[in-house]
């Protein structure tokens, strides 16, 4: 049971942002400028590092909504975002995707964990500076939202139905604010 | 040295504001949101916030640039914002503001941490759900921007008195967008 009173209709972060719409605003803007983006990184690379480091901080919603989006960019290969997860070093993803889920794993630990070496290799492997800023920010952000949502102890579906629906409507019209403030259920 | 090619003469977050201004402009936003604001919390409640769970972070320039801040508003008492850094159950603060740092610093170490009875006794101590939902969130914020931080290794002026004039203009004016990108030294 969620530690504040939020709308039990709403689930997850979804019921926070509605709990409080002014600081909803500039979170959603963040999220579609970090995830809904082909510039550099696509945007399934892009969610498929928010649902590595989700995992990581063990936010059972944010890494089961996020890994469904990353599977609607890929065309339903959801066992390929739940090697992503767990294994992404033997998943069939590019080295310099996995160089950038290598420097995302240690920001989650903490920023001071990330090494020049990890920064070396992902610009051997085509990382551009902004895709290296971009990896680091997506990270740190999903350390605020994974502790933001569990941290309020908001309330997580465990049936893993309800995400697929949701993810097609953020695949299709992105984080605006009206994905974060319609009044529906997942 | 930072990790991408950021501009040399701007110290610490403020480098990275300016190397990606579209991502800056919400982050500006959130932040004046949680941490600008009288409302329940003071700003000096919300920046001890800030700057206790940026000391846990590690965040050398977080923790003096938002405690420097936090100094600002308390008439100059750095000596009480170096304990609420270090042991802030021994400080001269409220135990409304106690109980809510014991949730921050549970907020630190990951949103799991956070128990029930650390919000009961934030609430029998006066807290609001707002109280509590400002104070998780300042927390996870705090989780973001110290990791942007330190994951990008971002410069850090060790020179301490290069903070307090910085933190009167934030204490001034705020942290819009003019703060975060003007083109000049600490």
């Amino acid at each position: 049971m969620p530690f504040i009173q939020v709308d039990e209709h709403l689930p997850g972060i979804r019921a926070l942002l509605a709990f409080s719409p002014a600081t909803a605003a500039p979170m959603g803007q963040l999220t579609n400028l970090l995830l809904r983006s082909n510039e550099g990184l696509t945007m399934a690379e892009r969610e498929l590092i928010a649902t590595h480091v989700s995992y990581l901080n063990n936010c059972f919603y944010c890494h089961q909504s996020h890994g469904a989006i990353a599977a609607c960019y890929l065309n339903g290969r959801e066992e390929l975002v739940e090697q992503v997860k767990t294994d992404y070093a033997n998943a069939a993803v590019s080295a310099k995707l996995k160089a950038l889920l290598s420097i995302a794993a240690s920001v989650q630990k903490g920023g001071k964990h990330v090494q020049q070496q990890q920064v070396d290799t992902a610009k051997a492997a085509g990382a551009t500076d902004k895709d290296i800023h971009d990896t680091v920010l997506i990270a740190a952000a999903f350390c605020m939202f994974n502790r933001y949502v569990d941290g309020l102890a908001a309330t997580t579906p465990e049936d893993l139905s309800t995400y697929p629906p949701r993810a097609k409507q953020v695949a299709a019209h992105g984080y605006g604010n009206h994905v974060f403030s319609e009044q529906q259920p997942v």
